[in-house]
C-alpha cells in the first residue's frame, strides 16, 4: 500500500521539475535587455546628430563672381536631403522602440517584443546604411572630385560645408553600428534559452 | 481503492504531456529552412550579378576632343571600385553560408546554425547595402548632374556606361531586400518555438 502511494508522489515530483525546466532563472537576459535599452538611446543620440548636423549644413561664400553667388547647403545635393529624412526617419522609430525595449526588459523571457524589435531594426538599419552611404559617396566625391568625369572638388571652397556633411555621415555610421549590435544582441538572447 | 488507482495514471499522464510539449514536430521549421536555402540561392545570383555587371562596364567614345580621349569604366569612380570588391565578398559569404543553411535543413531545431547565420548575415547586409547606395548616389549623379557644384550629368554621352552601372545597383538592392529577408525569417525562426 505505502509503494503505490509513493509511485504518484515521485510522478508529481518530476512533472514539477519539467515545467520549472524552461523557466531558468536568466539574469544575463534581464542584463542584455538593459544593455539593449542603452546602445538605443546611444543610437538615438547620434542619429538625431547626423539628422541636425546634415540639415544646418548651410554655407554661403563671401564673394561673387561673374556667374553667380556660391551657396551649399543639405538642399543642393538629393543624397543629402535623403539623408536627413531617413535619419529623422530612423531617429524617431528608436524613440518609438524604447517601450518595447522596457517590455523586454521587465519580461526578459518573452521572445514577442524581442521579435518585434529584430525585424524592425533590420528594416530600419538598411535605410540608415543606405543613406549614410550615399551621403559619404557624396562626401567623398566633393573632397576628391573625379577627373573622367571633370567633377571638381568643391572642398577647397565650402570648407565648413563639407566638414559638416562629413562629421554627420560618421555620426550616421555610428548609428549604424549601434543598430548592428542592437541586432547581434537581441539574436543571441532569442537563440539562446 | 479505485478511485486512488485513477489518480496517479491522471498525473503520469499529464506529466507525460509536459515532457513533450516543448519539442513539437515542427515542419514548418523544416519548410523554412528550405526556404532559407532558396532565398540564399537568389542572393549569390544577384550578388554575383550586381558584382560582375559592375566589373565588366566600360565605355570608351568613338572620339576625341582637343583635351582627351573620354572612356568611363568602373575603375573612374571609388564607389563603383567599392562596389565590386563588396559585392564579390557578398557573393563569396552567401556561397560559404550554404553549408549552414543545409545543417538548418537536416537539424531544424538547432538554434546554433541559425544564430550564426543570422548575425554574419546582418553584417553582410550592411557591407552590400552600404556598397549598393554608393554606388546609387554616383548612377544619380551621372544621370542628373548637380547645378550647385557644377557637375555635369555624363549618362548623354556615357549611355552604355550608365545602363550597365544602374543595372548594376539594381541587382544589387535585390539582394539587399532577399538578406533582409533571410534574417527575418531566421529571427522568427529563432523567436516561435
Amino acid at each position: 500500500m505505502s509503494t503505490t502511494i509513493d509511485m504518484p508522489e515521485s510522478n508529481v515530483g518530476k512533472a514539477k521539475a519539467v515545467v520549472v525546466g524552461p523557466q531558468r532563472p536568466g539574469g544575463w537576459k534581464k542584463g542584455v535587455a538593459i544593455m539593449d535599452f542603452i546602445l538605443r538611446l546611444g543610437a538615438i543620440a547620434a542619429a538625431l546628430g547626423a539628422a541636425a548636423t546634415m540639415g544646418m549644413s548651410d554655407q554661403t561664400l563671401p564673394f561673387f563672381t561673374q556667374f553667380f553667388q556660391f551657396e551649399a547647403s543639405y538642399d543642393s545635393f538629393t543624397a543629402f536631403q535623403f539623408f536627413v529624412i531617413t535619419m529623422a526617419i530612423v531617429a524617431g522609430y528608436l524613440v518609438l522602440s524604447l517601450p518595447f525595449s522596457i517590455v523586454a526588459i521587465i519580461r526578459p523571457h518573452a521572445a514577442g517584443p524581442r521579435l518585434f524589435l529584430i525585424i524592425l531594426d533590420t528594416v530600419f538599419l538598411t535605410l540608415a546604411t543606405a543613406s549614410g552611404a550615399s551621403a559619404a559617396a557624396i562626401v567623398y566625391l566633393a573632397h576628391n572630385g573625379n577627373q573622367d568625369s571633370n567633377w571638381l572638388a568643391i572642398c577647397n571652397q565650402f570648407g565648413d560645408f563639407c566638414a559638416q556633411t562629413s562629421g554627420a555621415v560618421v555620426s550616421a555610421f555610428v548609428a549604424v553600428v549601434v543598430l548592428v549590435l542592437l541586432i547581434i544582441i537581441s539574436a543571441l538572447a532569442l537563440g539562446k534559452r
